[in-house]
């Protein structure tokens, strides 16, 4: 499948210049039929046996294809509702307490920021904040964890280099899975979160969790649910998976799960190097063409999202939008996000900066 | 809306003698429609500003419908992803540890028995089980909470008269909000969480959490995302929301919501009380003519769930599921389980009961 092929597959291309993938992926024509016909298939059929088989056949499916973006094992691999939920369930599966700390940056997203809350205000953890760069030096004899974005919603930054800590490391994966190359084991990681509605082009409600084996090992599973166990007509004493199972979210639906496989069918069909490979030289030629618009680029391309100064980004973001140009601005600061994937290309740039140019 | 345009509305129900709401509910043709219209206008527009917009007024419309359903103010009811995600919050919120003491029912659903479990194993709570009318009864000094189903998945049975404790109570409604009228005042319960795709009809993946204002005080948000804060972007000390907001699930998607929107708005527009009645006055039919067929009625007519003796409940589901008539068994337990909604009709009991005899 080459670019433009891709690219024919995303409805929302046919008429928007969209550049916010790295809120929510536009989604394939494959993925709409493929929802559509789950739900009219339940409709049609009821919920019973069948479907719950079904249902379990897909969550085997999505979870070995989350895994393979993890470059990890689907036994290792939860999947959740989203980001915020894998983050929450290990900084809270770590049982810390007062005396204990947990090393964080000062540009991680409100998914993580909420787990490390209730970290801090349920069980008296010290969160340290530090600029993005520095986590892995602030590591003290009281951190008991790093948790970093593995790469930054603000502006694109890659994690430093995080191998080889004597502390578990967290990362907030939700604009890495999908959008870059993503290995678990090169990253030097022990947990991993990542969304399926951004770089994956999922539904809304689906998400990914990769644990080591060795963390899992010491992680409480302070949610559990029919899902959660191995016979779960056990009762109360129903044994839990040995696999990441056991940290899965209770329930999915067998249509957002069809959405979500029939979503990265289609970029694996496009071949997960070449989309990797073409997002990130159209990144490059983004971050260039706005620095050669006089734009000042908070970081340049390496990875899928571009920022760019904007004196009043919201109503500059919405100027853009009534151009059919969508990006997004970021609170509190003076920029504006732009989104790069696989399926959008040099017209969108085009667009882009000719829109840019018109305001 | 009279009962035979209820049914109609239902398509599983021009081919199937469909009695398995208990599991998941019938879904109508309008929650087809509305959930397929989301996810193609989302392909065609993208996910961006108004997306959000749509999805966030969702919520609101959903909140309130269930709200209305448990006879609750909607600033008191989260948002779930299932009745488990919903109990879990309460079991564990409420911070127990050794020493204390939770009194629950000998046939309580895995739903409910996985938070009481990660209560016990993590914290060192004592779960004490008595028989499922006893709870009331068996509160000691050192219990902290009574966890009940309201109506009881195996038989039907409603729970005994819990008012007037001195210990918060718990109630797992999973077979009762939609099933019978529901109101959490009259129940003396303290917190109540329902399901969105039994007796409601709407899609797996949702439900309700209702807590009283009283033991939402005293209850910790475990769990904190992006939709638990009134002002996400205010980082580690972002602030909660006041009311049941906090407790909301992180992901719901949009065509989830539209779903459920829908689903409830089909059985709104047959009345409620009309759905209750009728529903009820079905399963007492059911109970009746089930009895008179020789059968051994474990439960009669107090609900909508008609549990009956079958020496072979497995092979015996799978016999009158051949026959078009869907039923469920309950592993360990010789019975099978028929679901009663107001959506059935004379011409399902007949069905079941000439399956029956001609196994």
């Amino acid at each position: 499948m080459d670019p433009a092929a891709l690219r024919a597959e995303f409805p929302v291309l046919d008429r928007i210049a969209y550049l916010n993938a790295g809120t929510d992926g536009p989604i394939p024509r494959a993925a709409v039929r493929a929802a559509a016909a789950e739900i009219e298939r339940q409709a049609a059929d009821g919920r019973s046996g069948e479907h719950f088989g079904r249902m379990f056949g897909r969550r085997e499916e999505l979870r070995a294809a989350y895994a393979a973006r993890l470059g990890a094992a689907p036994d290792d691999v939860a999947l959740t509702t989203s980001t915020s939920e894998g983050l929450a369930t290990v900084v809270l599966g770590l049982g810390l307490g007062p005396g204990d700390e947990i090393v964080t940056s000062a540009v991680e997203h409100p998914g993580l920021l909420g787990a490390l809350q209730a970290a801090r205000d349920l069980a008296g953890v010290t969160i340290r904040v530090v600029p993005f760069g520095d986590v892995a030096d602030a590591v003290t004899p009281r951190t008991r964890l790093v948790a970093s974005s593995h790469v930054c919603w603000v502006d694109g930054r890659l994690a430093p280099d995080l191998r080889g800590l004597e502390v578990p490391v967290l990362l907030d994966g939700a604009q890495g899975v999908g959008a870059v190359a993503t290995d678990v084991a090169a990253l030097g990681c022990d947990a991993y979160a990542g969304s399926g509605q951004k770089w994956l082009c999922g539904p809304d409600g689906l998400g990914a969790l990769w644990v080591s084996p060795a963390l899992r090992e010491r992680l409480a599973v302070t949610r559990r649910s029919y899902v959660s166990f191995t016979a779960p007509d056990a009762g109360l004493d129903a044994p839990l998976h040995e696999t990441a199972r056991r940290l899965d979210a209770p329930a999915l639906s067998s249509e957002a799960l069809a959405f979500a496989v029939a979503s990265h069918g289609v970029l694996a069909a496009a071949g997960w190097p070449q989309v990797h490979a073409r997002a990130a030289e159209l990144a490059g030629a983004f971050a260039s063409r706005l620095a050669a618009a006089g734009r000042t680029v908070a970081s340049r391309g390496a990875t899928t999202l571009v920022s760019f100064h904007s004196d009043d980004p919201a109503a500059e973001k919405e100027r853009l939008a009534a151009q059919g140009v969508v990006v997004r601005d970021l609170p509190g600061l003076p920029l504006l996000r732009v989104s790069v994937g696989a399926w959008n290309d040099e017209a969108d740039l085009a667009r882009l900066v000719a829109a840019l140019g018109a305001a």
